[in-house]
């Protein structure tokens, strides 16, 4: 199982102090307090290191001015080698989807509690980030949704998704019909509050609490999971992600589509949303020896007993 | 367990022929196609049997005339002894709920899959009724929720629901938080797509693709179903129905609560959504030998297995 | 909701000394390691608020004379008008089950985390106790299922049981096939690893890990969970305590019933497992202020989340 | 997605009449009544196709001489070019598992439901197998798992089973403690009665009853599944099938490890049970446009509502 990590990069004796990546980008999640004071810490850290450091747009609109640079995304994948996410899993969720198709590699420090994808807290980065700058890191790749709203065999909408695709029902109480479709053969007709297709990323997100499995991060599938769905026997299905799933608006009061945290309201009967694997991945730098399970275990309490 | 059925009412040697319901109302589900040939056929029936037949005003405005009378539902409720429900179990939940304070007994005829608790089929109507018109039937009574919608100190709304009351989130993807109160003892702050209180009627229905538990009519108690909970371990859980629930608005875009088909929209933080047990029933009459669990087995597909 | 707890005793001002349980029994969990020290505080905690102290006689025998007399269980009820039990859940269960027909009510004194129904830590004793000796507490009612296995028409084992009666496979991995019926109406054929019945003090426990719901302690209900049923419609469902449920063995290799921690191996085909309510319940005492939902809170983390 | 099936073999014009597999070995569950009847239909059926018939040795034992020869299940993989079973779906995992290694094709016919993978009804395979011997089908792989059982360092059992792997308590009603790595990382203690890991094709056997996602055959994971799981978020989770899963028991009375239908018992503290992906698959051949979600959907009856 050579996936996660993909590669472990040795730090050469020769090397030791040569920098991997140089020209850094720095993301914050600007509206929690205390976040300038944080990011005005990693720009101190990182010019000590050495970086040239770039102030992603919006996070320098809301702090000021702390890097060398400003740049939005699309400068951030010209120039830069690596972004520091500074935030929580829905900070890295946001830049993550925008940056992936330019191939910078991310790093997530954590402000609060530790994330699914943001694992050095804040207060350890000074000593953790220093070896992953030249390249002592573990690295693996994420798969990404490459989604698509059609309607009247035009596609309408069209965006990339890290967790989640959600096909649901509006705030009234009746449900949605959806007939879904794998490489264009029928799956099924689900009556539900919705469906959820989640990525691996995803799985420990809004699908599990609709009751699906976890999903190992190098398995090539996406589950599909149903919201309180109609059907007892219409259980969580783990589908290939080498294929395109097409879930069908049949009937339903005001349903709308959700990719990750966009919304695409008004679907109508006929409408089509359709789900394949993005060329793109996403790229996760940790350190040296991370684990997904240790993650898991911490983050789903498995250490404490639950029931007595 | 002398308590489903209620009573059994034999019938007497003497009374063979005596009707102990004359004066029935007539309720049906009108929007279904072939619905005025069978109301026309259980019209007949009663007049055979020696009835006096009311129709049920807004089934006579889609229908036509039909029987000796048409009532509102009021009207049935000062008048009649007995409703004869034609439809399906949405049929049955909207007029029993508004019959429950007139103490009228239903039955109820379904015209297509037999229903929770509409449990006679229309093509066996004739057989099955002469009997229960005589007095010779099983009787069980339903709980009913009472439930209202505060605001300010002030109620702002109130109804009776047979189902279940659910508070939920808009269409939007974001979670609504609740704090649960039984009285006045705080129980939990859940974060989650929704909360279903449900009867034991409700039980089978919406709660029950939720994952929540089947509870038996006699049960003194609703079920609280959280819809993808957050928090993993916020377990459905079984309350007394002799105490208040209450579920007060903490956060959430566009919550509305809803009682059985009934919406609350517009709820604000601070608003408070309470339970009680009405001081109604529904009751219910069945065939002699009517059994609960027939039903169960019937509709669950308790006799096929799933899983090979 | 008068139930949980069925009565606050005040403190009358005259009486601030008085004690109302002078008699007093102490059980302890006697293989943990440092039991006998915690033990011996009691005890003389005990002596000093004026109580004269019988040690229970197993306790005894492993921990050596304490107290001012040791009796067997029997004996307690006869004699005591209280029992201390300072251990765990479990030990709880043990004696708890034993004292009940007796009437004995009883204070649960945790030495590890708290449990369900231990609910006193003990560093805090000293602080909680005087007052509950002076009739200072609530107190509420467990009910207990009074259960036997019936083999050619004959009773060939009876029990009483706190928890859960459990009827399941022996370790070879083919299923059980079991016969559920309530007051002789027919429920259903299960096939599955087997059939947990709990009661309300149960719920929390096997029940739960099996998919079951929370049961309010005042629900007139067992609930009863398939373990891993072959149909997937085969829900938990709460059914009412005041009848009898009789599950009847069909066929399957090996199959035991277990009674809590008791169990009756070598069932047959034919043999019937029968669950009704005791006569007796689990009088249970707590400061005054407990509250059932609290623990809860506790004991399931739900303050903590568990998705990101 | 142009994995299931992996390929569609067109008939070519000129050889219509051409048999693609004449070496044709039959293999059949012979403890059913009608059985032999069945056998020697399909008998003459094959030798009218123009087909050498070798009865596998234990259903000829049974059946008595049918075909043109009888063989071992070594004998059949030396010697024929492909396997009908005819049985269930039981009667397919036993005698699959074990062709496996030979790579020998397998078409299933079912003598009562139609099953997971015996998709041919016995009624039709007349007028089904033509095609199929001729070459037209579509044909599938499915991914069978290499177990072992290892005790101080050496392997002690190893087998290959095709549904699951399963780790479980005895009869009495405690739990295990199980140590799950996966690649040498640690995974998670789990207390349950037991764990699962089943195959894609396992995972609408047992995996499913105690809560598991279904997989699509194509998936390159095993799913891990508890069995009522002390820790509530102890939930399935897919892991990739090219590493090595290992299951070590840290406690627990009699437990014992099954592999599909065979059983190791009296497992030690300190044993380990492993599965790694087998170099071997067992080969399905399906009539042409075979779609597993059509039998998903027949299975687990997704066309009927369950829920009113």
């Amino acid at each position: 199982m050579n996936r996660a990590p993909l590669s472990s990069t040795a730090e050469t004796a020769a090397g030791a102090d040569a920098l991997r990546y140089r020209r850094v980008a720095l993301v914050g999640k600007y509206h929690a307090s205390g976040s300038r004071d944080a990011l005005e810490r990693v720009v101190h850290f990182l010019h000590d290191q050495g970086c040239e450091v770039t102030l992603e747009r919006d996070t320098a609109q809301h702090i000021g001015a702390l890097g060398d640079a400003v740049r939005d995304v699309p400068g951030i994948g010209a120039h830069c080698e690596l972004a520091l996410v500074v935030g929580g899993d829905g900070t890295m969720l946001g830049i993550g989807r925008q940056l992936a198709p330019f191939g910078v590699p991310l790093i997530g420090i954590n402000q609060g509690r530790l994330g699914f994808i943001t694992d050095i807290p804040l207060d350890r980065f000074a000593e953790t980030l220093p070896a992953m700058l030249r390249g002592n890191h573990d690295e693996e790749r994420r798969a990404l949704m490459q989604a698509g709203v059609w309607r009247d065999g035009h596609c309408v909408f069209e965006t990339i998704a890290m967790n989640d695709v959600v096909v649901n029902r509006g705030g009234a109480p009746s449900m949605v019909e959806l007939r879904v479709e794998v490489d264009g053969h029928f799956v099924a007709n689900q009556r539900a509050d919705g469906l959820i297709i989640a990525s691996p990323t995803g799985s420990t997100a809004y699908a599990l609490s609709a009751g699906g499995p976890l999903l190992h991060p190098s398995i090539a599938g996406w589950v599909m999971v149903p919201i309180a769905p109609h059907t007892l026997s219409n259980r969580p299905i783990v589908l290939p992600s080498d294929g395109e799933i097409a879930i069908e608006v049949v009937a339903g009061r005001d349903p709308s589509a959700h990719f990750d945290m966009q919304t695409f309201t008004s679907l109508l009967p006929g409408d089509r949303i359709t789900v394949r694997r993005s060329a793109h991945t996403l790229r996760l730098l940790h350190p040296v020896g991370w684990s997904y399970f240790d993650t898991l275990r911490r983050k789903l309490h498995w250490n404490e007993g639950v029931v007595a």
